[in-house]
């Protein structure tokens, strides 16, 4: 069976939705608890981009961590949601689908929505 | 804002596809590499289920974990995509998307799909 | 090679710290993003205390999730460290070691550290 | 109650193992499942590097990432065990521990094991 009969009963802007909503998935429950501070923001930030661009129809990934100043006794924290800004392009041929994930305060909660559909 | 408004430009079959693929890609990315074997594969089992139904309009998780006789000298391994076979439900109002976890053997690939999607 | 070869340079004491703090770096970095609520967490925190009991050495393992008033809009919350308080039993022939991971307060920090070591 | 409490039934020699096996454990379970190929290789190795390095007493952190012909049909794979070769140097004041994490054919298991202890 090829690939494309699993997805035969999504149109191409249901499918970009759908992949882009199972990379944001995997990035938060895949980084979070990982150890970073100021100096190693960066190549987390790298790394982060560079494993979820690999997933299927994933064209762009924009990861922003911010640590306030919630650096510990040890000089370091474990990563939380509350850190995490991240903006996932998916694209199925001419659609694309621009994926949040934004810690909303007065939810408590690091909410993953759709800000944008473009077709062309 | 009230949270409507995040997903204002989703139908509410897209929501459900789109609610259903976030928690499928938690569900891998948080528990592969954990320790099990026939004695524990009941109670991860019974976890994952449990933790990835809180998520938002997930209605039903269930899980199947397929050792077989990969157990190591230790008597354990870690959870792999090839061990898993998993159904998630999504429901939006009167939209159910059922999503699909299961590892396909030509594709070397546990691949995530929409099964079917139940509209009243 | 035969396994005892590759801890030729430990004692039975060191042996038991090493696979103590093993598996409570484990622990934490496998479970830390699950989502949890009062209802999940029994089942969470058997599954914990299942998997990471069969790792090499680890003879009992003691979890408790302190969910306070932590849960958000959406009724659950992730698996945060200060959250968890854990005891691990580790043992290799005569020795146990107890290896503790408890959140401190004044160090912001869930601290893993050795309690105690039993040696008959 | 300062830090140093905590450890006062350690001497230097067993804290250096400590903290170094803590660390391999979190490695493990923090990064096994993250989508990986040839090209995002570096940066994940970077990552994880920088990251594992900033917990207590870590000096240095070396990791080896091998993908041998395992990229499936979308182009990349989720990092197990078999794939890493690692050397931690954990250091307590004149004590260095090596820890190594090695994928051991005969056992079927990524062997987490103390390679050396260096005393001046």
């Amino acid at each position: 069976m090829i690939i494309e009969e699993y997805f035969k009963c999504l149109s191409d802007r249901e499918r970009a939705i759908f992949e882009g909503a199972i990379s944001m998935g995997a990035l938060f429950h895949q980084f979070i608890g990982t150890p970073v501070n100021r100096e190693s923001l960066k190549s987390l930030r790298v790394a982060i981009e560079d494993s979820i661009k690999l997933q299927p129809s994933i064209e762009d990934v924009k990861v922003e961590i911010n640590l306030e100043d919630s650096e510990n006794e040890f000089g370091y924290v474990s990563l939380e949601g509350r850190m995490l800004n991240v903006k996932i392009t998916s694209r199925v041929r001419d659609v694309r689908a621009i994926i949040r994930m934004e810690y909303i305060d007065e939810l408590n909660y690091p909410l993953i929505y759709v800000e944008d559909i473009k077709e062309k």
